[in-house]
């Protein structure tokens, strides 16, 4: 009964995902089109479509698991790994369920709340484990229904592990986990998609291999889309555990679990856990190394490939799970030897996507988060629509406020004490600031000997397209133009280019020069008197804390500064210099001076009252070349405001 | 009271215009902008404001007033006459309100039709005269309710000639203009801009000079916001008018009435009914050549030209109301003569817009009624939004039916019989249609010695765009391959180049090439085959008159064709290829083969039969080439099809 549903919906839906393909189909006057480009197939399909498109396309994939962390420090560094990671493309990551770690509480160590991060802060497609045993129906629902408001689509219902040694099966309760996919199809129909596990050996606790076989078809006819295995040593008991799959009429995808060796020690205790057996030839190999850690990774990786080429060159395997153990070497390492690291992401918009469901059509955002993605998810969550297509009226809503600087998905990776080694343990005057914007632009050490990888504004180190600026931008800041967001021009590069492309091939991408800096009055003054001579090229704004604003942007329109040209669709602009946004940016631009900077010394100290000073009296300058095929003629504005300052 | 509402209203829109000017501003956090970029200021004002942002420009303008026609085929060449001198750029036309001509009513000859036509299909800022005497109070309101519904937005307000001899001043009644500006502060507040007629001489029927101008000022006072006067020969009539006006209070603008003499009859009769008398020095020119039309109208054009430099460089005049009789001649010549005459008629968007206030918003349209824009105007006139930047869901509403291909402003401006010769008495295969469309083409002479100006989808001759592709387009028509509408590729021109260019100084316009033709089955086999070598690079829709639809566009999306990008503006993408609305120009494009051509010809004669055949069995295809910046490849698609069939 629920596969028929499923069936149904994922046919209909197949028949409006073909029709994007480039192939002559017949269509009949129909209004069902999407209301925005479709940018990525990846932004509206559900998981098992994106599986099943991957699968008949022939592409091979891989899926992440980890863990939530024990700390917040932790906590902070595994949102880092999942923006690294993200980018290899896993197809998702799951997250695990930690009963004892309060697992859906807001806490930023809940694996509720990692998932939620995952999903609408770093873009990642998620499965949410959720385990069912010791637990009342009323707080599974709550979970779910927690899990659905915050946009995450896919569960792995597990039973999980009975705590006391006298459990037992309750009448009416969930024993099983097929308790729990029952539940979910019960209480939220269709809405997620439904992982369950499979035991290549059986589930332990099973009476038999066979029996275990059986529950696994219950869980997938009670409505599992697919089956994520334990993890196993080789290929054969992966091979029959299949075929026996198929056998008893489980048809649904079967993904292998990996686990690349890492160490001694966690291979014995995920052993134990899962009471799995090593098989001999793995234990000869490893006894006698047993305290050299990067032979046994070495060995373990060198294993984890071999075995899942068997796998992929089979055909039986599409898609290959990893379990980490939050831990990117041994793992990316197999996937680059594999080949299924992404090494060139292609990005389908400029900007960082978000995969909350509500957040599918977006296209548009200001330039000016552009490197504080994160921020600007954050603080337009509340938002119901996203502008589609024209900025404009929908921009309405207003920002959220970002009061608390200490969320820990939008917290500076680096702490406290590498930071004072970077921006200076103190600070002298102005000119000693100016000299931290210098080395974060070059490169270089600072006097000290510490190089600046990250400033208030930007959490990582310069991007690749503000290299192309590099020289340009370290002129400029040595002189007091505190450069914190810029872009080249571009006049039709392809869309597959490295370096500035984005969106679906066959496409051109254009870009008109952005600069975004702070500056003191006397350089703003010149500044005006220079700008006069570039009136229509030129469009700026310019405000400073208090919200003065000088601006000669015609009404309070957007100016699109990125857009796209594709074949067969509408123009994409995905960034756009918004008036109206920039007095919400610049508020938050203002304060990271204080709450990252000034902060970090003591109050009244001279090196607090010298950021002091620059916020409370530096402006903060956007100008954008309206002139995209013609050279930037930025620089040449700042070089005559210098000379008129001389 | 009147005049305190319309200066604060008209303050508070100024200071919205004022942002659009590029001189720096102050600007606060403020959700008021427009939904749309600002293509053109002309689009969002209202009639009055133009006027003053013309004058505080220093910009000098005209404007030009016709009477509705007596008969349907005069109105016919009346339309073409707006869309002629509607080029030269008017600020606005007016109609005469004709009480004996049924004026309100919806005959195509009435003043409201062709004031509704005027503004809603030739894009003109348009004056609906109204007389008021002798017409009940509910007649009136019936009438300003009306014009308001067909959008029109400046009414003139005047008495009108009393019928009958023995009229008499009625209680309560509308007896003078005053009376009906009144009425219409009172019943429409300030929707309507109101013009009033000034008598320079004084009105025939006034007690006085003096009190013509006290009754001036009431109505002036009552809410009108500008005066017309009535034509005057000296200009020394209007420097004393102005001068008595402004002594005593009137500050509206007063826009002086031009009259160039067009021959001796019609200035009799003018002159007979306006009461006025001409002065010596003129009849002692005219008189000796009454019967020499050419020289009439030749000493009219040096009058009117010398009257008019006269009154612009006294700097009391900004703008000249030309009394046209209809006619183009005289006045174009005058308006040539000096500058007023807009030589490279600026285009706000590719297609021509239209004047209706619910219609500003409109920015992107299909591309398939580029030479029908009416008929577009006509067939969505009930939609209630119009697409606002992006195409999709807003399509929705469906195309009205156009069943009625004998609407006046629809209408071919060529009458059967030269239909005929350009088309051909008698068609004997469809090689002779295949001519048709090349001599159109070509601009050659047929076979029997006649130029084919006009086709079924296009009354105009050739555009001066589609001439840049004269000699590729002449070769496939040869061959069958029927052409109806194309556009080159553009990579980058400026904004204000005179062939392809459109929208605001300072931009870059940019085009995808597209080609759109019926052609047989047996071509359209071959083109499909050729087809595949183009895929991605070549979207291609190909539909039949029964609906057979073969297309590789991804989705229902439409894919745009003409882009611009503009200082300080989001992207604007005036022109698309539906996929959905395609369907709809389908059907008026097939069903224009029958109704304009086939029609022609005698029922079950082998002419109606060939084109008849042509509707039944050809295919209407479009095809884009989305690789813009490279040299077009359609043609090499269509040399490759007729080589594959050779």
């Amino acid at each position: 009964m629920v596969n028929e549903t499923q069936q149904t919906s994922s046919a209909s839906s197949s028949s409006r995902s073909d029709g994007g393909s480039s192939s002559g189909s017949e269509s009949s006057k129909d209004n069902s089109r999407c209301s925005t480009p479709v940018l990525d197939a990846d932004r509206h399909e559900r998981l098992r479509e994106k599986m099943r498109r991957r699968q008949e396309a022939g592409d091979r994939w891989f899926s992440l698991e980890f863990f939530p962390p024990r700390t917040a420090n932790a906590a902070v560094n595994l949102i880092s790994r999942f923006d690294r990671m993200g980018a290899g493309g896993p197809l998702f990551i799951d997250v695990t369920w930690h009963p004892a770690g309060d697992p859906g509480s807001d806490k930023e160590t809940s694996s509720m709340i990692i998932a939620n991060t995952a999903v609408n802060y770093c873009g990642l497609e998620t499965i949410l484990h959720m385990t069912c045993c010791n637990q009342t129906k009323d707080d599974i629902t709550g979970h779910l229904q927690k899990a659905k408001r915050l946009g995450l689509k896919n569960i792995m219902a597990l039973r999980g592990d009975p705590s006391g040694e006298e459990w037992e099966e309750e009448v009416d309760g969930f024993n099983h986990a097929v308790d729990l996919v029952k539940h979910i199809r019960n209480e939220f129909d269709d809405y997620f998609d439904i992982c369950v596990a499979g035991y290549p050996k059986g589930h332990p606790e099973a009476e038999s291999y066979e029996a275990d076989l059986r529950h696994l078809k219950e869980k997938v006819f009670a409505g599992a889309d697919f089956i994520i295995t334990q993890l196993f040593f080789r290929p054969e008991t992966f091979f029959k555990f299949m075929k026996d799959c198929q056998a008893i009429g489980i048809t649904c995808p079967i993904i292998p679990g990996i686990f690349p060796i890492q160490g001694y020690h966690s291979l014995r205790q995920l052993v134990k856990l899962s009471k799995l057996e090593v098989p001999q030839e793995i234990k000869d190999v490893i006894e006698p190394i047993k305290d050299n850690d990067a032979a046994i990774r070495n060995y373990g990786v060198e294993l984890a490939v071999s075995m899942c080429r068997e796998l992929l060159d089979s055909g039986m395997v599409h898609g290959l799970h990893f379990y980490t153990l939050n831990r990117e070497v041994a793992t990316t390492e197999v996937l680059k030897r594999l080949g299924l690291w992404r090494e060139d992401p292609r990005r389908p918009l400029p900007w960082a996507v978000s995969a909350h469901p509500k957040r599918r059509v977006e296209d548009v955002r200001p330039i000016f988060w552009a490197s504080r993605p994160k921020s600007y998810i954050y603080r337009t969550q509340e938002w119901d629509d996203f502008p589609n297509g024209r900025w404009g009226n929908s921009s309405s809503p207003a920002f959220g406020e970002l009061k608390d600087y200490y969320l820990f998905y939008l917290k500076s990776k680096s702490p406290r004490e590498e930071l004072l080694k970077m921006w200076g343990e103190e600070l002298t005057s102005e000119e000693s600031v100016f000299e931290v914007f210098t080395c974060y632009i070059t490169g270089e050490p600072n006097r000290n000997g510490y190089k600046v990888t990250c400033m208030p504004w930007n959490d990582d180190p310069l991007a690749t397209e503000t290299n192309l600026l590099k020289d340009e931008l370290e002129r400029v800041n040595r002189r007091g133009i505190l450069t914190i967001n810029s872009q080249p021009n571009i006049n039709g590069k392809p869309s597959t280019d490295p370096i500035v492309g984005w969106g679906p091939s066959g496409g051109y991408v254009f870009q008109k020069a952005y600069l975004e800096f702070f500056t003191s009055s006397e350089i703003v003054t010149a500044l005006l008197k220079v700008l006069k001579k570039y009136e229509q090229r030129v469009n700026y704004h310019i405000v400073n804390v208090k919200g003065q604003n000088i601006t000669n942007a015609p009404d309070l329109q957007p100016n699109a500064v990125t857009w796209g040209i594709f074949p067969g669709r509408e123009i994409i602009q995905p960034t756009v210099v918004d008036p109206v946004s920039f007095l919400s940016w610049k508020d938050e631009a203002f304060a990271l001076w204080i709450e990252q900077w000034a902060k970090l010394y003591e109050e009244e100290s001279p090196s607090r009252m010298i950021i002091q000073y620059i916020h409370d009296n530096y402006y903060l300058v956007n100008l954008v070349d309206n002139d995209f095929p013609l050279e930037n003629c930025l620089w040449q504005v700042v070089e005559d405001t210098f000379e008129l300052l001389n």
